[in-house]
C-alpha cells in the first residue's frame, strides 16, 4: 500500500464510523448473558442481519447442542482475489452484569461520555465484531474484497465455550483458513497495543458442601456441623496463605517453558503501578511476597482464584442461622501440557485425602492453553499493522494471560493466531463500567482494514 | 384453683381461640423484620392497639434511638390483688425471610393446614405475645385480673437487641416487677414442654477483606491478591477441622461451670435421632468426633458459627472474576463469665498475630449470658403449671443454646426469668416454613391463665 492509499482508507474509516458505531448500539443493547440464558435467539438474528445486510453468508450451526455457532463467509473480489483466507474469532456473549449497583449508567444502554462508550460488551466483544464486519465494508467500498474474509462467532465463550468442540471439528471444513484473528485485546496504560500469539487455559470448578436439609438455628452448632466451616476449611488446604498451590500433583503436567520463551517473557513489559492505579489495589503483588517476577507468573504459572464463595445469610445486619450449605467458584488458569480433567482429578484425590470427602467437586468447564509460534510472518503482519494504524508501538505477547478455546482451533484448522481487540488498559472486562474508547475504535477498524489488505499480498 | 375453675378457664380459653388466632393473623402479616429496617412503625401501632382495645396502659418509648420499645400494663383487679407483678418480655421484630424460594407459602401471609400455621414469626416470637394477651383477656372476662400484668415488648431481639441497653437502664422503675416470662420455647420431638431458666450470650461479628477498588478479570489472579484466598485462610486459622476454636483467649473468661450444674446437663434428654430427621443431617455431630456430650456442649460451651460468607460472583454458571472483596458474619454464643468485647479483642489480636491484619472485624452486637437460680419457686411454678395446662412432661434446662437480653435484665430488675413459649420440635424458627400447632397455641394459652392465676397466689 502506497500513503495515497493508506490515506484514502483512512478517510474511509472515517466517514464510516458514524454508522458502525449506531450498529455497535444496537448490538450492545442486546444482554446477550450466556451464563444466564439471556437473549440468545434475537442476538443470533441481529449478527446474522448484519452480515447478510453486507452481501455475506450466513450459516446458523444449531445442530450440536448448546447456543447456535454462527459461520459468515466472505468471498474476496474477483478482481484481486489471491485465494488467501484469514478466519476471525468473536462471541456474541458477554459476562453478567453483577453488582448491577456499581454501573454509573445502564450495563445494557450504550452511553457516550468524553470519548468513553460505557456498556457490557463493549470490549469483550462487541465493539470488535462490528469493528471487523466495517472494514469488509469499507474494502467492499474502496473496491473489491482483497481475500476471503470468514467469521465464526459463538455464544458460550463467557462460559468456557463448552460446547464449540463439537461444532469445530465436525465443521473444520467450512471455517479452512490460513491465519485467525483473534477475538480480544487491548491498549495498556502506556497507550502500546498488546496483541497475543498465544492463549492461558482455563479450567472451572464449582466446590459445594451440603450438611442439612434446612438452614437451622445458628444455637445448635455447639453440636451440628457447619458447612460454610468445611467449605472454608478445604478451600484453605488447596492455597496457603503465601499463595502456594498445595493441591498435589498440580503441577505436574506443565510442559516446562524453553528459555527463548523466558528470554521474550522477561522483556515484557510491567508496570505495577499503572496496576495499582488502575484497579486500586489495597495489598502488594503476591508475586513480591513470593520473590517472582510478575509477568512469569501471568505468562508462565498456572493460578487457582476463588471467582464467588456464598453461604448462609449474606444481607444487611444480622441473621443468627447455621447455613444449610456452601458454595464456591474456582477457577484455574492453565499453561500449556495442563488438563482440565487431570486437576479434577488432583482436586478430588486432595480432598479426599485431606479428610474432605463430603466436599463436592465438579469441573464444569476446560480449556486447554495454547500457542502461535511467535516467529510465523501472520504473526509479525499483525504487529506492523497495529503499528501503522494506531501511530502507536505495540507489546507482543506469547500468550495472553486470559483464555479462550485457541487450542481447539488449532487442533482443528492448523494456523498461527494472533489476538487483538478494540480495549483500553482501563476496560474493565468482567466488571461494572466496561468501556472502550471511540479514538480506539477508529483505529482497531483501521487495523483491521490495513490487516485485510496488506494479508492478501502475502 | 379446684377442679370446677381450671375446667371454667379452660372453657374460657376454648371460646376466645378463634378471635385469638384471627389477630394473630393480622399481626403476623406485618413483615416487621429488624435487619431490613420493614415495617416498624405499623407494628408498633398494631401492638399498642391490640393492648389497649384490652383495657391496657402503654407507653412507646422512643427517646433513646433504635426501634421503640413498648411499655404495656393491665392492672390487677380489686377484688384479687395481692400487689404481686408479672413482666412478659416478647419482641414484635421477626427474622428475615430469606432464602424465599424455599418458604412452601408466603412468609408473611399466614398458611393453616393440618392443624399448623405457617408464617415467619409464628413461633419466634408473635404467637407468643398475642397467646400471652388472650390470656389477660380471659382473666378479666372470668372476673378480674389477679396480679399486676407487664410487657416490654421490643423491636430488635432478632438483631441482637443493640439498643435495648439503655430504655432497661432509664426505665427500670417502670418496669419493676416480682418475675418474668421469657419469649421463646417449645416442645420437643418427645412432646415435653421445654423451660429454659437462663441463656447463653451471643457476639455477633463482621469480617471483611478488601483488596482493590473494582473487581478484575481472574486472568490478573497471577500476581493480584484475592480476598477470598485471604478470608477463608483467615477463617481456617480460627477453627480447625476437628472443631476446635483456636482464637486464642477465647476461653479464659468462662466461669468453670458447678458439679450441681453438670449433673443437671448430663440429666437432660438429648435424641440425636430426632436431630437427625428434623434438619436432615448429613454428617455425624461435631460432638461425636470430638469425643464430647453435646448437652455439655449446647448448655456449657461457647461456639463460633459462620452464619454467612460471601465474595465476588455466587449465581448461575460460570464467572472468571478476581472478587475485589470478602465478608463473613461470624456468630459466637457465649456461656456466664464471656463478654463480647473480650472476645473481639482475641479475635483482633489472633488475626493480627497470624498474619490477617489486612482481615478487618467488628463486632456487631453482644449480649451476655445469664442463668436464674434453678431452685426458685417462680421456676418451679412455670413448670407445675405447664404440666397441668399441656398435660404432658417438661423439661427445665438451665439456659438454653439460643440468646436474648437476659443477662440486662437481671442486671436492671433482680428477678427470677423463665422462658416458655409456643412452639414445637419442626417450627423451624430463623429458617424457611417456620410454624406452629394450633393444639400447641390453645394449650399454651391456658399455661398463660393457669400462670398468672397461681403466680398471684404464691
Amino acid at each position: 500500500m502506497d500513503d495515497y492509499e493508506k490515506r484514502k482508507l483512512k478517510d474511509l474509516v472515517q466517514s464510516e464510523m458514524e454508522l458502525s458505531l449506531k450498529t455497535l448500539y444496537a448490538y450492545l443493547r442486546l444482554p446477550s448473558i450466556s451464563a444466564q440464558h439471556s437473549a440468545i435467539p434475537e442476538t443470533v438474528a441481529f449478527v446474522c442481519d448484519k452480515i447478510e445486510s453486507l452481501g455475506g453468508e450466513t450459516k446458523v450451526l444449531d445442530d450440536l447442542g448448546g447456543n447456535p455457532v454462527i459461520y459468515g463467509y466472505f468471498p474476496a473480489g474477483e478482481k484481486e482475489n489471491t485465494g488467501k483466507t484469514l478466519l476471525f474469532y468473536d462471541h456474541y456473549d458477554v459476562q453478567p452484569p453483577e453488582p448491577l449497583d456499581e454501573w454509573h449508567s445502564k450495563p445494557f444502554e450504550p452511553y457516550r461520555n468524553d470519548g468513553i462508550l460505557y456498556a457490557r460488551g463493549t470490549a469483550d466483544n462487541k465493539g470488535s465484531l462490528i469493528q471487523r464486519l466495517s472494514a469488509v465494508k469499507i474494502l467492499q467500498q474502496e473496491g473489491d474484497l482483497p481475500c476471503n474474509v470468514k467469521f465464526l462467532i459463538e455464544g458460550e465463550e463467557e462460559i468456557g465455550s463448552p460446547s464449540l468442540t463439537p461444532y469445530l471439528r465436525k465443521y473444520k471444513d467450512l471455517f479452512k483458513a490460513d491465519a485467525c484473528i483473534w477475538e480480544f485485546g487491548s491498549k495498556d496504560a502506556e497507550e502500546r497495543v498488546n496483541l497475543y500469539a498465544g492463549i492461558k487455559g482455563s479450567a472451572y470448578f464449582e466446590l459445594s458442601v451440603k450438611s442439612a436439609a434446612i438452614d437451622i438455628h445458628s444455637s445448635l452448632a455447639a453440636c451440628i456441623d457447619n458447612p460454610a466451616w468445611r467449605l472454608v476449611q478445604a478451600l484453605s488446604s488447596m492455597k496457603n496463605q503465601n499463595n502456594d498451590i498445595l493441591v498435589e500433583g498440580f503441577f505436574d503436567e506443565i510442559e516446562e517453558p524453553g528459555e527463548d520463551l523466558k528470554k521474550i517473557v522477561h522483556h515484557l513489559p510491567f508496570d505495577k503501578a499503572s496496576y495499582e492505579k488502575l484497579f486500586g489495589l489495597k495489598r502488594p503483588l503476591i508475586t513480591e511476597a513470593r520473590g517472582e517476577d510478575p509477568r512469569d507468573a501471568l505468562m508462565l504459572y498456572p493460578t487457582m482464584t476463588i471467582c464467588g464463595v456464598v453461604s448462609g445469610y449474606t444481607g444487611a445486619g444480622a441473621k443468627t442461622v447455621l447455613p444449610k450449605e456452601a458454595r464456591a467458584k474456582l477457577d484455574c488458569r492453565m499453561v500449556p501440557g495442563q488438563t482440565g480433567e487431570y486437576l479434577y482429578k488432583c482436586i478430588k484425590r486432595h480432598l479426599e485425602r485431606h479428610g474432605f470427602s463430603d466436599v463436592k467437586v465438579e469441573l464444569t468447564e476446560s480449556q486447554n492453553a495454547f500457542r502461535s509460534d511467535i516467529s510465523d510472518p501472520f504473526v509479525q503482519l499483525v504487529k506492523t499493522t497495529a503499528e501503522e494504524a494506531y501511530q502507536t508501538g505495540t507489546v507482543l505477547y506469547p500468550n495472553s494471560a486470559g483464555t479462550g478455546p485457541m487450542y481447539l482451533f488449532n487442533e482443528c484448522l492448523h494456523l498461527p493466531i494472533v489476538s487483538t481487540g478494540v480495549g483500553w488498559a482501563d476496560s474493565k472486562a468482567h466488571a461494572p463500567n466496561e468501556s472502550i474508547r471511540i479514538k480506539d475504535y477508529v483505529d482497531g477498524t483501521l487495523h483491521m482494514v490495513y490487516l485485510l489488505k496488506e494479508f492478501a499480498e502475502t
